[in-house]
């Protein structure tokens, strides 16, 4: 993946903010209305690569945007960072780092359509998985 | 909320990390193997009380971990803040904030048991909800 043909060097004609480092744009596709996407200037596909400064310019449009939006789009809201290197880039998937900041409401649409879905997933951690994680970390 | 019933804050018990500001803790309950915490040491609810100190050291052992895990748990990983304040606190909800690292492979438990719904949630961005959400922002 080159910078030649990523959305977010090349297409910014979304952008709604932007600080020295980073810049927030409309997400398009979109999840819910208010679904926005902050990303450094920099091309920078993981996420241990982001410089002190540019973390802290992406927080700040971060912040700043969670303010905005809640009240008017949502009363909370979600930052993912999904780094997906086993998946192709395509329309769904940028390798150009992105946090999504995602307006939500009890029981949104999201909540409906997957996160309810999500209570399935979770399981008590046992011993030996314990033990194995914080070896791996350690 | 206080930081007197607050998880984070008293039990500390499954920190595998840690480092000025910010430590790592296995989730329990998770929702795959690996599936880890970071937390700022502050009791912290919103992500824009996080100084730029906390949030670097965040980040700090977010990068850590994510490296030490991918290659063992996963073949990526997700990062996830949920910032809800519209719901109780509850064994799934702490309001001390966290960041969520969650392991991910190609089609793994989460994505069949949840996320291969999210498909369904992309709609195309429409010119009048560009505009709400930019004058919203700006």
């Amino acid at each position: 993946m080159s910078e030649t043909n990523c959305p977010f060097c090349n297409g910014k004609e979304r952008i709604v903010k932007e600080n020295e480092h980073a810049y927030a744009l409309l997400s398009n596709p979109r999840k819910v209305p208010g679904h926005t996407l902050v990303v450094p200037k920099r091309h920078v596909d993981k996420p241990w690569e982001l410089t002190e400064m540019e973390l802290r310019d992406v927080f700040d449009l971060i912040s700043y945007i969670e303010q905005k939006l809640i009240g008017q789009f949502g009363d909370g809201c979600d930052i993912r960072q999904n780094y997906r290197p086993f998946l192709q880039q395509s329309e769904l998937k940028v390798d150009h780092i992105h946090f999504h900041v995602i307006p939500r409401t009890l029981k949104d649409y999201i909540y409906q359509v997957s996160e309810k879905y999500d209570t399935e997933l979770f399981a008590e951690l046992d011993p030996v998985e314990a033990k194995a994680v914080t070896a791996a970390i350690k």
